[in-house]
């Protein structure tokens, strides 16, 4: 599975949910999602460009938890990745492998996605407490697809929002690092 | 959680049967289990004697997948060791993430268990195709029990059942690997 995406910043919350109302995206849900980002002193993910993450979701009284590995970005103008999910039953005794086996959880990133659904792709506006808000266009596609074409269609929908700017190809553990 | 088990060669199935029942041990469910033990280059799990493990039980239709990592033994005469389970939703995908994280399915071992509980213990007879018959009794401690008082006591179980013989420190996937 390759995850294209893309995603913007937001200046205007309100206005970006009317423009992705404007053009017939459909509420799904909202998540809150709490990330926790590992990283090996073997091979920093960092340099590698990867990532491995497990994401909880509260569901209820549960948690869904997802581990998720993201191999390094595709293009040099989206965020396209190979992704890799596995849903587990227990945040902690995952850490507690993941320890054994050399990693360390380095970072956490929180925040509250709102999810649209637009044709074939996603569109979430996240809130991110020191970032702010930003949409991401998500498009989910077969490995030997013409992702040229697919971050072309990507281009194409934000426009008809009237986004045309504000781009940003760093994730947000970049971005919050940045701010460090 | 520490896993301290002991196993023991066994010659005649229907005896070894026969002597949980007297000492009032009770038939709880038997299970096949598909098992694919995975090696990392870097760090050679036979050296270290730890074992990263995806077990898979058919569950009627589907499969319940537990991804398992087992630390060295913690003793010298039994098989204690520090182990930690995840379940899993899809062995595929966790066979994925584990070979972009570094790791290699290097080992397949199937069995049949049947699963027995006597007071605190779990007792298994496992039938193995090219090993035959085993039988093992589990205990699962905390991690500051008194290992060897544990130990004792296991062998005692065994002794109850007439079984002072043919003790095996040695992991299925290891006898297995000495046969090739």
């Amino acid at each position: 599975m390759i995850e294209v995406e893309m995603k913007a910043k937001i200046n205007d919350k309100m206005e970006a949910l009317e423009k992705i109302k404007e053009i017939g995206g459909t509420y799904s849900h909202s998540e809150k999602q709490h990330d926790i980002y590992f990283n090996s002193s073997d091979k920093d993910f960092k340099k590698s460009d990867e990532a491995l993450r497990i994401r909880e979701i509260p569901n209820g009284e549960e948690f869904k938890c997802i581990l998720t590995y993201k191999g390094p970005k595709l293009d040099s103008k989206s965020k396209t990745r190979k992704e890799v999910e596995v849903e587990i039953d227990d945040t902690d005794n995952m850490t507690e492998i993941l320890v054994k086996l050399g990693y360390k959880p380095t970072a956490i990133v929180n925040k509250v996605r709102r999810i649209f659904k637009y044709e074939e792709y996603t569109i979430t506006l996240d809130k991110l407490n020191q970032l702010g808000y930003y949409m991401e266009i998500e498009y989910v596609a077969e490995e030997d697809s013409d992702i040229e074409e697919i971050r072309n269609n990507i281009i194409e929908v934000f426009k008809k929002m009237d986004i045309t700017s504000g781009f940003e190809r760093t994730s947000y553990l970049g971005l919050l690092e940045q701010l460090e």
